[in-house]
């Protein structure tokens, strides 16, 4: 996960255990571990918490309670207040994105705050932050809940770190021309012998559009090997099989 | 949320109500409605889809119920896989981005297979598909579940929303997998014919391998109808022509 910064993730007010576990599942997906609880309703630690939470203890036994939102930000230098209402607070309003994108570039410590699960972020709880950041959503439908908007922007924030390095092997790359050549002209024999290219005059326009065809596949040299023992295997004998 | 091209969300032998509904929710947050499900474990309608849905409702009586995948995806032209696991399949791996971009930019419809809650896609299933996306995601806790794999794919689709439609290519649009589907088929009964499966216990792998050549090729309708023509050529006798 490195070493860049990393924003907490304030819960204010949170009601339901199950709701904070799965906020803890959603962080430490993308690799975030700081939560800090800001007077959760039902107490802390919470016997709920932990089976929704899929195996992120860690970031449970890590989490802090604080009485208050301002004890919660207190060493944070730049504050977003995640909602998707709109406010009577003259704020910057942040895409995810951008959200991310300055977190990574402070130097300072950075929070994101949510809020309760029905009632969300009191207006002078809004206004404690630096900026507003919004998820752009189904006007006809907004309904995300708060592990739901907490993964979002984790996911927006890890983009940033080596997660985004697409952790399968590089594919293999396109074959050279050569052997694409080599594939079209063994085709052109195979089709010559069995009478495929007739009348003579349009000949040349159906190699065409066969090289175009079997040029535009983006076949590896591996697959392209493949290809040409298919049609081996197509001009050839039936073999009946069945010794080592 | 206009007449972009939405993408299919497909989920293949999901097992509880409760998670198809949440797929449901997550999908309308951001403008998706085709949801369609490929042998639900508890049949369908399920009466667990409903509260879950959170109000999605809509999205869960437009589902549509399909036997196999292929059924499913039969009208779709470039399909996704979404897995995090690491597959023996040589196939191009997108982060979210890439293909909520592609999918964007495609005249064609698109499908996003998701797999059953614990056991994922099968490796023939993923073999369906043009490609895998990938959502990175913290190599010590990788527990992203259905509903939070959809949200975030949905989510990187949505992003599209305000941006113009590229104006469509003059290229052919891909052929619709059901005609790709038709030329695998037609292949792999050409060289079963000629006995080129051997030895039977790598005969999967074989398949597999061949279906994703064939299918990563991005052939337009009229291209898989020549290359069906150049295969019956290859396999039938050799004709010597000269009549009018």
């Amino acid at each position: 996960m490195g070493a860049r910064p990393q924003p907490a993730i304030v819960l204010v007010r949170p009601q339901l255990g199950q709701n904070i576990g799965k906020a803890a599942r959603a962080m430490l997906n993308f690799g975030l571990t700081d939560m800090r609880l800001v007077a959760p309703r039902d107490g802390w630690p919470n016997p709920d918490a932990g089976p929704s939470a899929s195996g992120a203890d860690l970031v449970l036994e890590r989490a802090r309670v604080f009485d208050t939102v301002q004890d919660a930000i207190a060493d944070c230098s730049t504050v977003y207040a995640s909602t998707v209402r709109r406010r009577d607070l003259v704020m910057p309003v942040l895409h995810p994105e951008a959200m991310a994108a300055e977190i990574v570039a402070s130097p300072a410590p950075c929070a994101i705050l949510f809020g309760a699960e029905r009632s969300g972020l009191e207006t002078d709880e809004v206004a404690l932050a630096n900026a507003i950041v919004t998820v752009p959503i189904n006007p006809e439908f907004a309904s995300l809940n708060l592990a739901q908007a907490v993964i979002l922007l984790a996911y927006e924030w890890s983009k940033h770190g080596s997660l985004a390095v697409p952790p399968e092997k590089a594919l293999e790359p396109a074959a050279p021309h050569s052997e694409l050549e080599g594939l079209v002209k063994q085709l052109e024999g195979e089709l010559e012998a069995k009478g495929y290219f007739h009348p003579p005059s349009r000949t040349p326009a159906t190699k065409n559009t066969l090289r175009t065809i079997f040029t535009k596949t983006g076949w590896s040299s591996r697959e392209v090997k493949a290809v040409r023992g298919v049609i081996r295997a197509l001009v050839g004998p039936a073999r009946t099989r069945g010794k080592p």
